[in-house]
């Protein structure tokens, strides 16, 4: 269904070369990291202020048209794919930060800057913002999908780093969820309602994030060990025994291969952890001790430490270019990204049958994990034009899930429903997604905000 | 409004003595620890039983009777009070502890659990709850309040510490709003949608709650400070140089009186800092060690340490009983507990404010603080029959949250709405109450779950 041509001529007056039709812009914004078929917008508008958002959301309100919020462009579940047509609303050029409240540690931004933004301007104040999905993505898309990454064991998730939110509703009145206090026992949790919301209630126009102190000291180092086995047990007794580690990430052969071949590193190739410990000098030390014991216990080898700055960068950025050197072992590859989140008990558990799986299925399919919260990737790969393959990816895909779901675990620990886990959401949380459908229902009546999204709405 | 006949006869029929119209039962669940005048359910049941409870709500749903969740009865804001009539649904007799995953570091427990029961069970684990209101409430009602206490400064409140929910609608329906996995982005946060809405949304019949291992070291110290704001701005260097501290606690000279004369302690009576480190032994050696010196710096002084456990659950019990000890100053008065929480860089200014406007009021006014989260709460005592100071109380009151507004904070960190702080509420969220409102006229469309409380519903 082509735009209205009143609704298309008002956006091309009032928003000039911010507005655009043309092909390769619609191509761009119809395209995410996910492996479903490209969905293109009707149109893109670059709004620059809440006003302006107010106006647009406004518009499409009158006329009806379906309403895509748009970041980078980096989510992994179809969020911004335009199924049902309509505009695509592209916030990066609302990439202000508006506040640094560094004696009170938190930052008011606009949803179109980035995490790598927004620490770039944080250079220099002794804080930073720790939550990093692999890709550079928006603040505001990262709060859509409650982002977490390889920090997240200690510094949790968007949920728990937003503090509070603008949010234009679906009907244009602007709403704002929280101030700066660090805790708030005011009325409903409306921050965290639209924090994973996934655009489905509204656009986020501005956010307030925590921020953290630099710890005063940093350490990184690698452990590679026999099996995965030996370093998913190693990660458990870990977390049990209370040590606060920063990130605990797991990669294994097979991933350790494609990191060095894209990366240029010279890991092991065998199942690895990579660690970082925050805090004080003796604190960082005490931290590594502890945890090298216990992987030693486990059969952990060649526990090497990246203590030069340089050093660490480069094994973090070949850690976070892991879905991109997944996808480089076999050339011109479709790739399907899974993302189940266990209890910690059961991690093992979880990552054995998923060995088996992937093992029976005969596909290429690299495993990695933010293994401190119980969460894991396998990462599919398929050749393009081969449907048994693409059939057999799927069907690995969904046992993973399912295995997840029978051990306590979730269908999604951070990229989210989108269009590719709706099924899944069902069965995770049976009557729950009845009453997600009615808050939408109340939120968003004429279904325009992000239509598809996360569950079929009422009506659909 | 007296109960439907057939209403009450159904409920007499099916829970036998677990129904009760008595008088003095009625009276205990139509009183907290607030200041509100009494107001009493026409009766009260003890459902023992999910099942139980999905009965009840349909008998209320059918006959539309107001609905009230009854935990301990220690809220701070009328939450329990029936100021409409109604169903008072006592649930301290559903206090099962479900199941315990020390692995995972996870508890499942029944509502009517309170925090101390939970942590006595999880006595020889090596974890503990650490969420502490002063009162022994249950978790239930602490989810509800979205409360928190001494500890949060260091491990989040409720919010952070439920996982997830098991709760009847007032249709009847029950849901799951979560697992156990750590972290989960599968659709809308209805966990965090419960915690915090004061039992307006539906009855919580089961909570999954994070636990943390016991440090391995403890150690806890006072100080004795020349003057408030030296004592504030240490609190406010602590957290801003990263310190990890458990608890840090502000009382004033007056409270500390009322502790020293209510809890027979021999504290100085200053106003003083309570610190709770925990960590490492090392670790805890150097948070203390940094927290000195910035005392130090700052003036305070007889910097003293509780090393022993029974002299830190002594200096902890005191804590606990502030409530009490300041009430104890004033034979027989009311009190009202402000509860405002501000970003930490205008902490200094806040209480400085306040001070002022006590020693305007001349009222008798302890200040008590869980400072690390820049929450504070003021105990503001009259004399029953003193229509004068009452007036004066409230103004005061009124003064103390509209400049924690002023300065980009919250009119209650912990305590909750009820049916104190409505106009606060609607001056901090504006058109979020509006939003608020309309997702309970969704879940709620009678109006019948804990009516009248954090705003006066669509239709009133």
């Amino acid at each position: 269904m082509p735009l209205p041509d009143d609704f298309a001529r008002a956006l091309a007056d009032r928003y000039g070369k911010r507005f655009s039709t043309a092909e390769a812009v619609r191509a761009h914004h119809g395209h995410d990291e996910s492996h479903f078929p490209d969905a293109l917008p009707d149109a893109v508008v670059w709004p620059h202020a809440t006003a302006e958002v107010v106006d647009i959301v406004r518009l499409c309100h009158r006329h009806r048209v379906p309403l895509i919020p748009f970041g980078a462009g980096s989510s992994l579940e179809g969020h911004i794919l335009a199924t049902r047509g309509g505009l695509s609303m592209d916030l990066s050029e609302m990439n202000r930060i508006v506040a640094l409240h560094a004696e009170d540690m938190d930052a008011v931004v606009h949803p179109g800057v980035t995490r790598k933004a927004l620490n770039a301007a944080l250079h220099g104040s002794g804080l930073f913002f720790p939550i990093d999905p692999g890709a550079d993505a928006s603040l505001g898309g990262m709060a859509s999908t409650r982002a977490s990454g390889t920090n997240a064991v200690r510094y949790g998730t968007m949920r728990d780093n937003v503090l509070g939110l603008e949010v234009v509703l679906a009907d244009g009145r602007v709403i704002r969820t929280g101030g700066r206090a660090r805790k708030s026992s005011a009325g409903y949790d409306l921050t965290r309602l639209f924090v994973g919301a996934e655009g489905t209630l509204g656009v986020i126009t501005e956010l307030t994030v925590r921020l953290h102190p630099l710890p005063e000291a940093i350490s990184s180092a690698t452990c590679a060990f026999p099996d995965v086995a030996s370093a998913v047990r190693t990660v458990i007794q870990t977390i049990q025994l209370g040590v606060p580690v920063a990130r605990i990430e797991l990669l294994d052969a097979l991933t350790v291969k494609a990191v060095n071949r894209y990366s240029k590193t010279t890991l092991r190739e065998a199942p690895m952890l990579f660690f970082e410990f925050h805090g004080s000098p003796t604190g960082v030390e005490e931290q590594a001790r502890s945890v090298q014991e216990l992987a030693r216990d486990n059969g952990g080898q060649d526990f090497e430490w990246a203590t030069r700055q340089e050093d660490r960068t480069r094994l973090w950025q070949a850690r976070h270019e892991v879905l991109h050197a997944s996808i480089n072992l076999l050339p011109g590859c479709k790739a399907i990204s899974t993302d189940v989140c266990v209890p910690i008990s059961r991690l093992a558990e979880a990552i054995a049958g998923t060995q088996d799986d992937i093992a029976a299925s005969g596909l290429i399919a690299p495993i990695v994990g933010h293994v401190g919260d119980g969460n894991f990737h396998v990462v599919i790969l398929t050749e393009p034009d081969n449907p048994a393959q693409v059939h057999a990816a799927e069907a690995l895909g969904r046992r993973i899930v399912e295995r997840a779901l029978r051990l306590d675990g979730t269908c999604t620990g951070e990229h989210g429903i989108g269009i590719g886990k709706q099924d899944f959401l069902l069965a995770e949380h049976g009557d729950g997604v009845a009453v997600m459908r009615s808050l939408k229902a109340t939120l968003d009546p004429l279904n325009l905000m992000n239509p598809g999204k996360i569950f079929a709405a009422a009506g659909d």
